[in-house]
């Protein structure tokens, strides 16, 4: 992940929009999302991800795949769904997950 | 928007990814975002509004609208579109926006 923004890629790709709001018990998160971000590199049609944090508030990632198989590829990956139920038993005190077909994408930078 | 992630509708639904990185000259730009916060609220199927900003880094709002034409209403909404002109020659250095049609979510809630 940059601090700037994923690009609009051509449409259709997909995105999952993971929402959440964290526990008080973060032990091990760090690492963990590290070693995600080095995985989910190797899922073939894995197009990038976005990430921002408010400070004790709400935590949004957004993942980008060119299509469904890649993100259930993604999903089903043997150490991300550890991670994921470490999440639910641990990390998160509540989160949502949308996943969704992109139809239509721009992008502005500042001349 | 509150502290809590949006929750999962019944799919099909649509959400609009708008992710930014600001400029220095933020003049103005909380005003703004709390009156368009108070609009969207008259668009009919809008759903929900989820906020995150990493402090100095990315900022990254996610909107849910029922359908798409829901959406196309709130994109083109007058005040709206001032402020998106505004935007691009002010508060944004850079933004993506990905618009796309939910299949799949589901939520979780610590017991």
């Amino acid at each position: 992940m940059s601090d700037q923004p994923v690009q609009a890629f051509e449409p259709p790709y997909y995105l999952a929009v993971f929402t959440t709001v964290r526990t008080q018990e973060q032990t091990g998160y760090s690492e963990t999302a590290d070693r995600m971000e080095e995985l989910v590199q190797d899922i073939p049609g894995y197009l990038g991800m976005d990430h921002a944090q408010t400070p004790g508030g709400l935590g949004i990632s957004v993942g980008y795949f060119r299509d469904a198989e890649a993100l259930t590829q993604w999903r089903t990956q043997a150490e991300h769904r550890e991670a994921q139920q470490r999440g639910r038993e641990q990390w998160y005190e509540s989160y949502t997950l949308h996943v969704a077909k992109v139809e239509r994408s721009h992008g502005f930078t500042r001349a």
